[in-house]
């Protein structure tokens, strides 16, 4: 039996997430086998230090000779690359292939691009091997305790390693396992992007909540977190409003809050900027995650801001404001605006499914998100219901539920962002999902002058709205100038 | 003589802004030769239309030929090329290069990704060529009478292209043509598409300050004209609230309002939506026009809009408002938040002359950008003032001149915001930039929270307002889990 003592999988990359997701796979009872490149100086003894050390006594089996790691697995193989997403995904796949046999399976599990998994997908079976482009969401703790894993690829490969990632994923309250097939190419990478950019929108949303209580309402950090608990146990309850609760009152060895210590330039890593700018291709609005990937590089321009700050003063009124009226409108505004958020990133789904013929299961996605990742939460469990059944909604806030949802927090919404406009306090985020709500439930929003603008100067033509739809009339707007329409001058 | 009887400068694609710009040449008194591919059906008779139709009795020598139109034209060759932006550039030099000499100049007129400019001027120069990326902005009416050209790549070519340019170029009041050498490789591409997204920002804002005009103040037509006409006698005197006033006077052949039988669904064609993600993967934040690139994309889903106007009434109040006052607020929020959005834009632009060793003059950008362009007003003298001298300003905002028209505007821009937030009319533009301002003044932002999720969740470590920068730390923020920090794990 050719198969006869190897190990059920392969996992390359021992960072924390790669570590984290073979323990978690040998604590499910699979055997494991890890490799590590060894980079003098740099990556020295990584896998001698984890098989000496978190792997002792488990079924995983340390390798750094790739040859001999790739003849430890069974065949099919299946492999697991975590390794940084960009070119070293691309020469580690370079490195695989003389080692392979025909069938075998890498999973790619870290945060690539979907178009590097579209284009790995089509190169894998090209040469007789199958691809599957996984994301995987829930940090460290997910990784050893059951993340959210997005898969995607080759769709022979998914019976195959469905059993190893099921049993790694995080199950959700019903048992579920959060992890489902997403569809062919790089969709599961496509999806995971979209996760982390609603992860981007969660957090900045969560900021400001943070923010209007603590220079509106003056609350300490223990008023603050006590506010974050409550609303844990409530709609709003998911695992970043629990560890907003947990880091508000977290204090260091000093004895001190450590929020209040922390400086306010946040990193990021591109996911969230890349569904930015995938949305922007796929011509669809994604204005919130937008903001907050904005407002994250804003936040890194700190000696910008504190010249700034020198030029101009905020006027804030002294008003006392009632504490509990506005804790309420607060809560409104991140709730509608999370909302806005969450349907704008389905609404982008939907449109690539449609665009790239993935033919997606939105309700689904949001079921897998439910447990095991950064922005799992039980409104998930919501929008799943809204987007079950044959009739696709034309967009989540117009689902019965939500709409109906919106309605109740349209008034504390929009007299929070009022307050904090005339108060001189940055709420981008929650400006930007009121105004995206308002252009949406608009049928009638001011690009007429913009059509007549892009006709005037450039010939560029217009519908009427007493017209057919795709019929367009230039006007001769100045009585001068001639017929022509806009050939290759763009705008 | 080999140039005798050889005409001034070739010129590929006569399209409207390409006949124009030939007509313009010649009026200057340069002898053009001009050049159009015939394609059967499509494209057929193109040149000869133009040669006895506008281009009669002027200096223009029509070629369906390409060969024999190369041949045409005096050595060192100057090829201007107007053809639809991507591939169809790279073809076209293609066929151009076994025709041309060495030394030759290609100008690439249309509005080509500057990455494709890079590589189209390291590739002419590496057979031996020039190549010079000239954004062009004017439409068709600045073509004809002056434009606002922007080119940059081969700096050698400057010299020689410099007499033609100028010539058909804008002038600004102060007689300086408004065409001058912008940078190597594709900074005049660069240039240009930052103009265009402004452009989007700004026809986003004139939209909006219609908008409250016509939903609150209920101003007709008429009276919004004469208000944008005001406007353009003073500081926010520019092209398009000139042509803003025109159109909202303009009456069609039927004797109504044209304004209000054009489709509210703005076509885009791209040049935005690039703005906005190369300020992304810069790490700059454009917001304005991120905005109104989004804020078009929701435009052109009237479909869905109408739906969702079903579902949500907008709750207007009947209040009537003071005219004089709120159109001083309009105009308060139209001038800063325009102000913001060139601000972002000049940012982005010396964010990309840092990093790519372009060396940029944003005086002379602004200048530039005075005359023949969609753009032009006469804030641009100002902004142009603002970063004249040798010490580079900080940030247009902080330039005294316009930090103090910051601080007269504020009172008005926000108290608009709010009353439009209260009034359920979308003004995300205006709303964007109020956030931005009120951020970018912000010494303190709430990313603190930002970056203690992080570390929470992805052990992806913090600097302290008490520790060095670049010095970063990590907390075992849930007394469990190790001190690992974040390898490949990328949020």
């Amino acid at each position: 039996m050719e198969n006869l003592n190897k190990t059920d999988i392969g996992l390359i990359g021992l960072a924390v997430m790669g570590e984290n997701l073979a323990l978690n796979m040998a604590d499910k009872g699979w055997r494991v086998s890890v490799y590590n490149r060894t980079v003098p100086g740099i990556e020295e003894g990584v896998v001698e230090r984890f098989i000496n050390g978190h792997a002792q006594g488990k079924s995983i089996e340390g390798y750094t000779d790739i040859a001999r790691f790739v003849e430890s697995v069974a065949v099919p193989r299946k492999i697991m690359m975590m390794v940084r997403a960009g070119s070293a995904v691309d020469e580690l796949m370079e490195q695989l292939f003389p080692l392979l046999s025909p069938g075998d399976i890498l999973i790619d599990g870290g945060n690539s691009n979907y178009e590097d998994t579209n284009r790995r997908v089509a190169l894998a079976e090209a040469r007789g091997f199958r691809f599957v482009g996984a994301g995987v969401s829930g940090g460290e703790e997910g990784a050893l305790n059951g993340a959210s894993i997005m898969p995607g690829g080759s769709v022979s490969a998914w019976e195959e390693v469905k059993p190893v990632l099921q049993s790694i994923a995080a199950k959700a309250s019903d048992g579920t396992p959060c992890c489902q097939w997403v569809g062919p190419a790089g969709s599961g990478h496509f999806v995971k992007m979209i996760h982390n950019g609603i992860e981007y929108g969660d957090m900045q949303l969560i900021s400001e909540a943070y923010w209007v209580m603590k220079n509106l309402l003056k609350l300490d950090n223990g008023e603050m977190s006590s506010v974050f608990s409550q609303w844990n146990e409530g709609k709003l309850r998911s695992y970043l409003i629990e560890i907003t609760a947990n880091i508000l009152q977290h204090k260091d060895k000093s004895g001190g809050y450590l929020i209040d210590k922390i400086l306010d330039t946040a990193g990021q890593k591109g996911t969230g900027k890349w569904s930015v700018i995938n949305a922007m291709e796929l011509g669809m609005p994604l204005g919130l995650i937008a903001t907050a990937v904005f407002e994250r590089s804003l936040s890194a321009q700190k000696e910008l801001r504190k010249s700034a700050a020198g030029h101009f003063t905020c006027r804030r009124t002294e008003v006392v404001y009632n504490k509990s009226e506005m804790v309420g409108d607060i809560y409104s505004a991140l709730y509608a605006s999370k909302l806005v958020s969450y349907a704008q990133g389905f609404a982008v789904l939907q449109r690539a499914s449609d665009s790239f013929g993935w033919n997606l299961d939105l309700a689904s996605i949001a079921r897998m998100w439910r447990g095991g990742c950064i922005i799992r939460s039980i409104f998930l469990n919501d929008i799943a219901a809204s987007f079950e059944g044959n009739e696709k909604p034309q967009h989540l806030l117009l689902t019965p539920y939500f709409s109906n949802e919106m309605k109740q927090l349209l008034s504390g919404w929009k007299h929070l962002v009022a307050q904090a406009m005339k108060e001189e306090l940055p709420v981008p985020a929650f400006s930007s999902a009121l105004n995206y709500f308002y252009s949406l439930v608009s049928a009638n929003l001011p690009a007429n002058m913009i059509q007549a603008q892009r006709d005037y100067f450039g010939a560029h033509t217009f519908e009427r709205v007493d017209g057919l739809r795709g019929q367009f009339f230039h006007e001769n707007w100045t009585g001068h100038g001639g017929e022509t329409k806009s050939g290759t001058y763009n705008v």
